[in-house]
């Protein structure tokens, strides 16, 4: 059996095992909880040896499968492709999973798409039903046989609370000088449980490790697979200008006198926009920034290493692997710089409405009146989830969504009359941003908000097209407080259906 | 003028003066900002002297109107009547100010329809502007110049807090017992600041009085105008059969081992359902009830006088007539047992996050993926708003959504199958209830809910149109994550404009 001097407590050392006998405790009807977070720190050895006993034709299985976020092409993609999986939660990103979701594999999957900042209690208030194995990738086991964790932490502590049997994935690809830079904290449950008493990005509240009782653990599993990063995500001209709207929309903000980004924490999702806020944010004047985030992209690396950023905090080091190896190269400069957190804490409602975070999440339709898609294309097919997003939107001081003004080469217009799927309501969307410019959707009225959504955030070829919406329906409602008209309502979609672009050209002008 | 032994802070004697005159403080182009809550606790004499000056033709003057909820008819109807209020937030269930943020009316209002839990932050944090005038009714004024609030809290001490003046109201048919009945905390604003230390219902964690500098206090009014409450909702078979439903869902869920309602709090809105549902409590084994809430209902004193509920907490005290009543005349039993908060603590996401609160909502209209519209008709007029659902169904432990599953003697379905309007999205309904029975949609992917719903909730004599409405939208998107067909969505709402019906009986059977 492969050994490894990462396992420093004696006891455990009966428990270590091949990945391919781990995965046969993995039976059919299971539900099997995972480590990792969008995708780093997900097992990856286990997966794989599941995967190829079901390949193989040796085994045939069927399971659930409960994770931090999205997992690796090690698990959600291999699981997928050969059926393994029959019900999933909370997020997924997989190319395989999403086809199965969406009716486009022989072998349906359930998928149930949840705030990740509710999952881990949810699960602990029985929702999910019973966690037959957790399956966490760890850098080290300790000598009093606490687990390090790897590059996330997610749900980790609370599917070793909740399983009955706990299968540890040692990686060592993974540097063991992630020790320490953990924070793992308990919230507890209701009836009765305390203040989470964080109150500062930087603060540490728990402990760096994963606590479990050593009969639980089942197996030990040393294994050498790589961590397979997200590509670096490439600037273009348009997220530069996204980023360079979001930046204007924060200066201006500070000159108001308001809290600003130099004095709140800073929420930054994932991506090629993302990416470039951070980057804008470099060459910003804002300095002392902070970030109390669910993901740490190379941005964040890049505005710690220029001393804009003092501190940041997630529950998921999601780096390029450039960024990665740049952390892991230096690793003792950025450690008192940045804490992984349970996504629990992470995405905590508590927290983020205690810190002020202001958020900058991305949309995939806004539609008139602020409400935003961010999950269904043409409101049927999920690509990936609604992720934290809810979280963030719903407590943040200022809640900001951005997105491109057009996708497709301009044929479909990113503002639209009516969103096709709603995951966060105009009560939620403080500042809308696009390249075009911002709309500063705070204290306006629905007809207000769209005024100024169709002037600054649209692309110039639709906003004759979504004027002539918005008028139309003020003349068919008298100016209702909300002005559709249900039967156009999804207009712009149903010519790209028919079409193949959400415009129609009339006189040389676009009407859609 | 007018004195009243309830003025007990001598320096404030000077401060006196008529309702007349307190309101010709009051100018055009400013923000006023008020006490009160659904309607409780509204300022009265000094709006409605104002109305006076307008309807006289000796003033004329638009404003903009902030405060904790709704208000009585003496201010949003008297106000929206005579063309005062520009521009309302963050709630109103005004009929006269209804119409005129739908267009009914010569003078348009913009009104936004906010978070009630968030709408003090976001006036401290300035994005209502500057607040000029903050009229607010008491019970007294103490010796040291501490106001003693009436039957609602709301907002009431941010609006001191950012008025330039402040005027108060003593209404002397307000009972001077409610004193000590309140618990005001200011929760300060970030970037620092400390957890709200609340861990049940019943704990104080401020003080009983609403603290204002004296020289702020520009008027005090005094007054005998009567509070008029909300007539009792009164209870039919439908909304009966829902509260039977909730309450066997609730003894299931207790059952079941998980956290049940005898130990976390509830919260239950306000209306017929809801009193029905807490009429249902009284009746079901469940004891040692609690209540965290927004507004208190008659069924609650039932509770607590028949030894059911221990505690109730909430921002106002939104009782019929007969229940001020009987408060009011065995005051000092329920002292131990009610406590009035800010609306920022009673709707505090990160309090009802911690105490697990089960939340019992209201929908106007749910879809077949259990996403829900609790605000505008047609997604196009706005009934009253969001109100503070939105903070208890994204933080509560569990959140039940209700309605009865037909309106209008069966010609509309609540069961649509697509929402017009999304004030909350499937990821924050754990539970929808009909008279039908209810659906637990925890853990199911949308195809699930849909026959869930359809099944358990939906109206008989509409489930074979949902069906046929699923069964399209699944062909048509083979499968997708969530099957609509865009041009049929609003099918069921098409019929109605066009038919006056949702329903279009073909051979015997309702197909829509």
């Amino acid at each position: 059996m492969a050994y490894s001097d990462r396992l420093r407590c004696e006891e455990l050392k009966d428990r270590l095992m091949s990945a391919d006998a781990a995965a046969a405790l993995i039976d059919s009807g299971m539900t099997v909880a995972v480590s990792g977070f969008t995708p780093a720190g997900c097992p990856k050895a286990v997966p794989l040896a599941l995967a190829e006993q079901v390949r193989s034709g040796k085994r045939k299985l069927r399971l659930t499968l409960l994770s931090g976020a999205s997992t690796g092409e090690e698990l959600d993609n291999a699981w997928a492709e050969c059926g393994i999986i029959a019900r999933r939660a909370p997020y997924m990103t997989s190319k395989a999973l999403r086809a199965a979701v969406n009716g486009g594999a022989e072998e349906e999957i359930a998928y149930t798409d949840v705030h990740l900042g509710e999952f881990a209690q949810n699960a602990r208030c029985g929702f999910n039903g019973k966690i037959d194995v957790a399956l966490i990738e760890a850098a080290a086991i300790t000598e009093e046989g606490d687990i390090v964790p790897t590059t996330a932490l997610g749900c980790s502590q609370t599917w070793i609370d909740l399983a009955e049997r706990v299968i540890v994935e040692l990686n060592e690809t993974q540097p063991a000088a992630l020790e320490g830079f953990h924070d793992v904290f308990r919230v507890g449950d209701p009836p009765r449980r305390e203040p989470i008493p964080l109150t500062a990005p930087g603060q540490r509240i728990g402990r760096p490790y994963l606590s479990c009782p050593k009969e639980k653990i089942a197996a030990v599993v040393v294994c050498a697979c790589e961590e397979k990063p997200r590509p670096f995500p490439p600037a273009d001209a348009v997220s530069e200008a996204i980023a360079r709207n979001i930046v204007r929309f924060l200066l201006l903000e500070k000159d108001s006198g308001r809290l600003s980004a130099d004095r709140v924490p800073l929420q930054s999702g994932v991506g090629a926009v993302a990416n470039a806020v951070l980057i804008g944010l470099k060459d910003s004047p804002l300095e002392h920034l902070s970030f109390y985030s669910e993901v740490m992209q190379d941005g964040i690396l890049d505005l710690i290493d220029a001393g804009k950023a003092d501190f940041a905090s997630a529950t998921s080091l999601s780096l390029s692997r450039a960024g990665l190896e740049r952390l892991f190269a230096d690793i003792e400069r950025y450690r008192g710089k940045l804490v992984l957190r349970d996504s629990e804490i992470s995405n905590s409602a508590e927290v983020i409405r205690r810190l002020g975070v202001i958020a900058m999440n991305t949309a995939v339709e806004a539609d008139l009146y602020g409400n935003v898609n961010s999950s269904q294309m043409n409101g049927t097919t999920v690509y990936n989830g609604i992720g934290g997003s809810g979280d963030y939107a719903r407590s943040a001081l200022i809640s900001i969504f951005m997105t491109p003004s057009v996708a497709k080469g301009g044929k479909i217009s990113c503002i639209v009359p009516m969103v096709t799927h709603v995951d966060h309501s105009e009560h939620d969307v403080d500042v809308l941003v696009t390249e075009q410019g911002w709309a500063d959707l705070r204290g306006l009225s629905p007809k207000e908000r769209a005024r100024l959504i169709i002037e600054n955030c649209a692309h110039p070829d639709y906003r004759a097209a979504l004027r002539a919406y918005f008028d139309e329906a003020c003349a068919a409602t008298h100016g209702a407080q909300t002005p559709h008209i249900l039967s156009e309502s999804f207009r712009f979609h149903e010519n790209l259906a028919r079409e193949g672009s959400m415009r129609r050209e009339t006189k040389g002008e676009t009407l859609c």
